[in-house]
């Protein structure tokens, strides 16, 4: 299943209310490494590889392509498990499943783990079928560095791996359609905690999409304005930002590269929304504007 | 396999000829139900769920979501048959065929027989591959609400369900080239009798593709001239209007779902073809169309 | 996997050095050759199968579809063989794989074979993953008419073969970023005499891409200059070249299908930067160009 429900409804460019929880001097450092991933990605074209959906596998080679990075998209786990040893980090997306992704996930989430290698987990449509969920289960145990997904997706997860009670995840469901990703912060928050302790370096982060997205390594939340409501208009917006995503992460922290992915996705989909007149034009300027946009131009976005 | 031959070639747009075979009072009704589905899918984003091949998903997606729903797409039973719970209709192509589907897609469409889903059925290269061949044999004790295909399809089909004598069937070979539509016109009029039989509220209807499209519920023939010949120079022409079927059959009865679904396409063929440069830019042009083109505009169309 | 190394990076436009290895009378027959396989399949528009990688799969029928041709895609082996029968030639991508594919692509290649069926194989990604090199040893006994790849996809499927030494193979390495291509030029040479020998009437062809793309019939070398960067940075325009390939061996003799697919991307390619704001607009534009060159346009390139 690919449900992309990633949406992003504002226009507001304005960065006047950065220091909500976050020292300036912190946030200008940060800024910095941000600036620094995305020209890394331009300099480097690092490989990130995919095992993904079907569905938005084409847009998400594309728009690593026009990250700047260089993909690779592999289902097998002797290809997928060959293939990481010369890729800076893997994207995981369990969309349209096949039946032997039952095993195939778990082992090669097991072999990531083993080596310390990065990986970024998209869990689309968790909590649908029965064996999505024993996959997505499976992953506690071998756990990816990242975790990007809408608000359901993420309290979903959090609430299978027993991170945070049935009781919390059933409560924000009421207001999902007013301010849906701040429903999701605690789930975020305790989420990327438990990343941390089994990422290779103690570093791990969430990103949560919506109207504001969300991002936490745990303990900072950052909350980033902007975007396109027409994201939700095309299939895979929220797919192929994972795959950016990954490739960020090739060449920088997971903080810093879940941050950077979705700035530039919320800079790119205000300038495609503004030159574009539907989704089939929507989505020509938006790989246009991947391609386009400079480290600064996505370093100096908005942050709260 | 996806063989694209859907092909529209005229650009017809007067509807003066209107009363072939239709009362005009009750054709004024009709396009007042059009309109109005038209607008349910806008207002409601319904989610229609599709099976569907691997050529032309992305498309399908992006189709139903340029038409004001939203998609999701799977190919496991367990998911399918769980996420049918919240979808208002489902789609099947039988396009890229896996060894799985033989097993799967008969499961699946005895869950949606027992608990009266609508689903829309594209029996694509009917009659190539035995693998095909004994998945739609295995449809008929389970069949669609909707059927949507080329002439020969549609022949195939109903050939294979008995419906029609294979000398029926072989009859119009030679004259395909000239009218292939029309010589489908009593296969699909018998088929959707036979769907409407086992409909829950005993309403079917099949769309037949082609320079003129023809669309029944297995007593009425309705024509609908129009469309552009570069339909058949994009793959997933035919593949994602019965995606966008699946998508107003969630909203609609069936033949006011499949009348809507391919006079948008009509309309959003001609317009693509006026503004296009070649068949990249027509795909392009062609979401933005279905995305711009409103209710009244799809529902005044030429209507035989 | 897919990874598109794919590249093109001149603007060299002047074919004055046309006549390095080839006389200049054989190069006007070989020309004419070319315009006229375009123009048949233009006028014919030839059916040629793909059993295609998942990420590229839509742009290889639509680049098939936009060449004149007409496309089906299929995985099930009584499907791809039922369709060999109607279609001119077939392709095949080993890009993303699925397990059952160990069986099938050996005995879809056997079937080929018994028939003399023509088709392009495209060994992407070549050397990596136990399944892979399984399946592509395997073609050795049922051999490909056309191989398409990048230069160190051509030496590793030489090598894999016993037709170079592993010791030639390694030597290019290191100059694999100055002149990839000429480094492969044996390798591709001696491929393509192999597979003349197992070909039904004698003739083969391997087709390098890179800077300067370079077609072999395994005695005579060609070097087509031109083309764009830009091809690297979208996803599938070598895998597309490949199924482009097929559509042209559908109607001529295998170095003249190489040739003419590799001529017209490099011309489409050209094209589509001097139109393109990034890699959106590139793919949109590449895909109007190849359906409005002209058989002269196409065939009037530089060839050395």
């Amino acid at each position: 299943m690919s449900d992309d429900s990633h949406m992003h409804c504002c226009n507001d460019a304005d960065n006047s209310n950065d220091s909500n929880n976050v020292g300036s001097a912190d946030l200008t450092a940060l800024r910095e490494r941000i600036a620094q991933a995305v020209r890394d990605v331009k300099a480097r074209t690092p490989l990130a590889q995919s095992f993904t959906n079907f569905v938005t596998i084409n847009l998400v080679a594309n728009a690593q392509l026009a990250a700047g990075g260089t993909a690779a998209m592999s289902f097998l786990p002797d290809d997928v498990i060959d293939t990481a040893s010369i890729s800076g980090a893997d994207y995981i997306n369990v969309g349209t499943l096949l039946p032997f992704y039952k095993d195939a996930l778990p082992q090669i989430a097991r072999a990531f783990r083993k080596t310390g290698h990065k990986w970024v987990l998209d869990p689309v449509a968790a909590g649908i079928g029965k064996t999505r969920t024993e996959i997505l289960r499976a992953f506690r145990a071998a756990p990816p560095t990242i975790v990007r997904g809408n608000a359901s997706e993420i309290i979903a997860l959090a609430t299978m791996w027993g991170l945070i009670s049935p009781d919390e995840a059933s409560r924000p469901a009421g207001v999902e359609s007013v301010d849906e990703v701040d429903a999701a912060a605690d789930a975020a928050k305790t989420l990327a905690a438990f990343l941390a302790k089994f990422a290779p370096n103690g570093q791990a982060a969430v990103a949560v999409s919506g109207a504001v997205d969300l991002v936490t390594d745990g303990e900072r939340v950052y909350r980033l304005p902007g975007g396109s409501a027409m994201m939700a208009k095309i299939t895979g917006a929220g797919c192929s930002l994972g795959g950016v995503t990954a490739t960020y992460l090739a060449v920088a922290e997971p903080l810093v590269a879940a941050l950077a992915a979705t700035l530039l996705y919320n800079r790119a989909g205000e300038i495609a929304e503004a030159q574009s007149h539907g989704p089939g034009s929507f989505q020509v300027h938006l790989l246009d504007a991947l391609w386009n946009l400079t480290p600064e131009q996505i370093a100096d976005s908005p942050i709260r």
